[in-house]
């Protein structure tokens, strides 16, 4: 076995980061040359270059000799890579093999290798935000953010919540019981007892944040994974799961306790592991209505089922003390990833009265050409728009627009081609803002997934709470922002919001967007409305993935 | 509100009972006048007798204007108890009314106000005692230790379980993020949102002990509870009911945070509680059937579910050190409460060559004549037997007993009439044993609930240990107890029984029985077999009550 130690110490800070939720990060989060090596970035480009049109073959893992694969990137080229197909048994049965051996270690055994196995995946931070980009569409920056440090604080915050609940009780004890002039000895052990294998489902958006918590969560807690990718986005996630593998290898154990499922659009093999009986976890991250059938599935065949779909998220815009300062925030988050992001805001709420800005009221007409300003200066700007924007992922986020447009409501902001330098073939549209009334309900109230937002004007504030109220728990939410300088606002929309299950910002005006959570600080999704029962990482995200079984010896 | 801070010191105690799992009692189980007070067996007996043929007004909770109660004692008299009947709606709208104020609590607030509620009513433990004997037919000595400091201690320990996992993160938190020269605060808070409205479906041999875990659970962790105890045994659970219905008035709070629900027979209302859409967590103790029922229709409507059923539990005897210690320990757990536990063994196997003690071989025969000495030694005891065996709750266990008499086995001990000193009409039986073959599984692979178990000889202690496996896998198995001085034996038993989803017990022979289980120690039921999903109280029993919901100020 290698020397681990010197990851118990991180470890211990991230156990206590969870508890303590102020600001900590393990990897930094700038892609910086000072911080990550003065060729890094170059060594992973020419990493991710060199990947292109060739068969991945740094997993330890066979498959039955079929090669598949048929990743695009958004930016207007064929990746050409292909990954080695096994088939649901292989996986399966190769699983449960490798599974035996995991299990027997203890928590902080399990903790510690998979702390190494991210300390070594974080040396290729760059080709993992390259392979993103080039799948998902997301901004270079974004990419390497959002899939390396971002996403490996959110493995290791999973690992830290895994590791103390089970730490949470002795693995053994002598118990003696008095009993007036004698005593009764018993010798006590606490065996963990995985649920069996964990399936991770991944989405084609953020292939590596969302389908970690599950992968690290389910591993530390003794259950062998089986990463599923969307076909449109394996990349990233695979030089993720080759390294785990490396390093269970490296350690002496069965690499197999993870492995890759590839499949393709055409041959989907999800639901054939959904429905397997030997797998007894689900992790599910994507679309609503795919989810809701795992969902439904799973949970009659008595499996634990984890998901993080999507909703409709809102915000409300009552008073400001800096307009500006609030909109600036608010068409970042419009624009950041085109919309792509499950946290994104989608209708905004405007008092038909407008919006107090100090003593003055600022009209719906007048918040909503600022509004488009900001978008327009962000989208026009040559150094940040296509960057912040990205790419579309899917040419069915396009037909969203299309249809958006074909509504016949007032264009706030019109979408419109957005070019991204060095990729002429990109498929990239700027923010499209619709207005609407609240009577349009039947249009709104529901997920527009993409660059696709509505200003809404309502009867007044609390009409606006009301309806937000309602649509949380209709539709789910994932995020909430409220913009009020109003104390009694502010708190009676912060118990409306908390009671409906969703998560609540106020006033943000600065470098924090709603659409953004911090790992060890801010719980992503609330796991308590439509939008998902998954939080990363509360405890219930951690302790329903295996039980404790007592065995009693007399001493 | 009272000063509670008393109880800090018990919340931090039980809270490292929990982790450390030493012996740890809050509640003294003897129930002597030294501890309890001189005259408290006294008092308990004239508030018991007082209670009879008359209604019980102690709950601070209104009925629709019917009062009903049906209870009868084992020991052969009827309570003649009513008790005030709600209908659903009713219970449902006040708990949904007395739950705002209840959640706006601190999780320390809630546990402190839950321990004060705690030793009040253990201030009663000796009424407990009688009332718990005469619904459930346990003698009185384990009526006081199961319905009293027993099941307080399981209450605690709950309490203590829910606060830990609230107190796992901190409350509120000023977050800073560097961001080179500059930084960004957010001022976070993490709201707890309990689930909704927790039923509690008690059973009618273990009214308090079952239901306390998941009263105390759900109370803690903020969600309002509807207590409705099977209408055999209402009469102990009342008792804890009204005092904490008195001690939440008591703090300024609506006692309707936890209610009884009274119902009969012949016009029962649990399926109602079940589907109410209000309801979010069901906690079931009872009957297989009736449990796998409301597990599916429950966990179909995505509430969470916790289940304590029974299953099979099995022993195994292949070597002893010394076997008159053995079998006294086995015959006390076949005898105890007459079989009416869901821990108690029901299939005792026992390789066909004999078991080993020291250099010797003991015969089937032999060992299963010991067996029946034993049983008779407690049965035929005028000093113990009666109060050990106790009287049978309910008919059908009788017509049970019956039925198994009719199987054609031969009986290594037939059950006969137990008298009841002072109580002529009690229905009380001895245990019969009957003796099987390990081919005859279709009779013995089922429950047999009640004193009735099965001595079954098998191939090989390999052959025992995968019907042990088999029957754990498909019954479910709350308790398993093996006898083996070979260590080799012990670790693969060990394995093969955990890795199945069962605790085992090894080579008790002294004043621990299989069947027991302590608080703040050992886990009961393993929530990984078909006997159950829920332990008392592992993690996954408090965490999946409530959500954590996060609140972001800018600052």
């Amino acid at each position: 076995m290698l020397d681990l130690s010197a990851h118990e110490s991180t470890l211990s800070e991230a156990v206590a980061a969870n508890a303590a939720r102020t600001f900590y990060a393990h990897w930094p989060e700038a892609p910086s040359g000072k911080i990550y090596g003065e060729t890094a970035n170059a060594d992973g480009e020419t990493a991710f270059k060199a990947q292109l049109n060739a068969p991945f073959t740094r997993l330890l893992q066979q498959g039955d000799g079929t090669w598949v694969g048929e990743e695009t990137s958004p930016y207007g080229f064929p990746l050409g890579i292909t990954y080695p197909a096994s088939s649901v048994d292989t996986l399966i049965s190769r699983a449960t093999a490798a599974e035996i051996a995991w299990r027997s270690l203890t928590p902080q055994e399990r903790a510690v290798i998979l702390i190494e196995a991210l300390e070594r995946a974080s040396k290729h931070f760059f080709e993992i935000g390259y392979s993103t980009m080039h799948t998902t569409g997301q901004g270079f920056v974004m990419s390497f953010q959002a899939s390396g440090p971002h996403a490996f604080d959110r493995a290791l915050e999973a690992v830290a919540m895994g590791y103390s609940a089970q730490a949470g009780f002795v693995e053994n004890v002598t118990w003696s019981k008095p009993m007036g002039k004698m005593s009764v000895t018993i010798e006590k052990s606490y065996r963990i007892v995985p649920k069996g294998i964990d399936l991770v489902i991944g989405c084609s958006t953020f292939p590596v944040w969302n389908s970690v918590p599950g992968m690290f969560a389910g591993l530390v807690t003794g259950n062998a994974v089986i990463v599923k990718p969307h076909p449109a986005a394996i990349y990233p996630i695979a030089i993720v799961v080759a390294h785990l593998q490396q390093t269970l290898a490296d350690c002496g154990l069965d690499p197999h306790v993870v492995q890759l499922a590839v499949d393709t659009v055409a041959h989907p093999s999800t639901m054939d592991l959904v429905l397997h009986p030997s797998v007894r976890i689900i992790d599910y991250t994507g679309g609503p209505t795919f989810g809701s059938l795992v969902e439904k599935e799973g949970m009659a065949a008595g499996k634990v089922v984890y998901t993080e779909k999507a909703g409709v998220n809102c915000a409300i815009l009552e008073s400001v003390d800096d307009l500006d300062s609030a909109l600036d925030n608010l068409a970042f988050s419009l624009s950041l990833y085109g919309g792509q992001m499950c946290t994104a805001p989608q209708n905004i709420f405007i008092p038909q009265t407008g919006v107090r800005v100090g003593n003055d009221i600022v009209s719906v007409d007048d918040v909503a050409a600022k509004l488009r300003e900001k978008v327009d200066a962000l989208a026009h700007s040559e150094k940040v728009g296509p960057s912040t924007i990205g790419a579309v992922q899917n040419e069915r986020t396009l037909d969203r627009v299309r249809a958006a447009e074909a509504l016949g409501l007032e264009a706030v902001r019109p979408s419109g081609p957005l070019a991204q330098p060095g990729f002429d073939a990109a498929r990239s549209v700027s923010p499209l803002i619709l207005r609407a009334d609240r009577t349009q309900d039947t249009v709104f109230e529901q997920e527009w997934f993409g660059p696709i937002s509505f200003v809404i004007s309502t009867e007044s504030f609390e009409d606006a709470l009301a309806l937000v109220d309602r649509s949380i728990r209709t539709h789910g939410a994932l995020t909430t922002i409220v913009y009020t300088t109003d104390p009694a606002k502010q708190e009676r929309a912060e118990d409306v919001i908390v009671r409906a299950g969703a998560p609540v910002a106020f006033n943000f005006n600065s470098y924090v967007w709603v659409n953004q959570s911090a790992a060890f600080s801010d719980f992503h999704g609330a796991g308590c409305n439509p939008a998902g029962n998954a939080t990363f990482a509360d405890w219930s995200f951690v302790t329903n993935r295996y039980n404790v079984v007592g065995v009693r010896k007399q001493a």
